[in-house]
């Protein structure tokens, strides 16, 4: 059994921003020579997400429209009390998702015709990093 | 380590839709000869779901009903001016997710009293895939 | 290929609650002896959840909050029919999510700095479990 961890430094412009890492994974499936195995993406960070859906600009301004409407920024959370701002990115990342775990075969993504691996900020402009492992041989 | 690839054709009838394929997935960890190890089961789409729950009629119902009223159909999607209807598709998958990993072990998926694995269709009557992949010894 | 399988008895005061339990799984990990790998953590149960999210007691109630604005109780679910009172919980914990998978580096769990791994209770006040499975080398 081979495993491969590289790190993905992430430093989104706006607060809230969905950024495209598929060709970042497909570099690090090739780099670990793996053949069979999985590979797991996550955030290492509560309030940004890793997820696969759709490389579409409209779906992606729907996401972050929905995600205002079911987890709302608002002054009166709990977590506040801490001197915090963003527990409105904890609940959004939390729908999200924290990880993906994606299968290899054949040296490359399993993927279907549409998927694209996304990490989805919602508490940005500073340091963050997504994790990527991958197992197999 | 051993590993086994597996793909499930789905192609529900109804647009909406929730599928338990327990049964398919036991199938592939038996062929499999895996003993100790993991199973990873995902949607190879974007509009449709694989995830753990309970086999009763009244909650399968109870879910599609919940996810109309979180992430409802509507014409006003910005990913609609694509040319494409199934925006709501995008987000119920979301809320249900993507992929379930499943531990082996002594040759069986390792569930609780409850445990079924099902597709969720958000966005059906097409084709579409289910990828197991099985990893161990 | 080594592996390792771990059962946490889970009993809940609360009917909803959510328990950190990062140091069992820290604990686990020592165990297991593995070095480079992944670590699968998931309720076996359909009313809770593992999560990975912020040790903060007030996001904690915010949280519980949240969910019961977006899958309250309700004695309108379908679910009902069956004589359970519990619908909510199973919409609740698929917010949550089910199981998280964690990359395990130089013998730890390879975390960002503030993720903590949460066992959420939606039904709870009786017996549940935990399971672990580590695999890797």
């Amino acid at each position: 059994m081979k495993s491969y961890t590289k790190y993905l430094k992430m430093h989104t412009r706006q607060k809230k921003e969905i950024v495209n890492i598929t060709s970042e994974i497909e570099e690090a499936v090739t780099e670990s020579k793996i053949k069979e195995g999985i590979c797991l993406v996550n955030s290492m960070h509560i309030t940004s997400s890793v997820f696969i859906n759709d490389e579409e600009s409209g779906l992606k301004q729907d996401f972050l429209k929905w995600l205002e409407e079911i987890a709302p920024e608002n002054p009166s959370y709990l977590h506040h009390h801490t001197g915090e701002d963003n527990a409105d990115a904890h609940l959004k990342r939390t729908i999200m998702g924290r990880e993906v775990v994606v299968a290899i075969t054949k040296g490359a993504l399993d993927f279907g015709p549409w998927e694209q691996i996304f990490y989805g900020e919602f508490d940005g402009q500073r340091d963050k990093r997504v994790l990527i492992k991958i197992m197999g041989e």
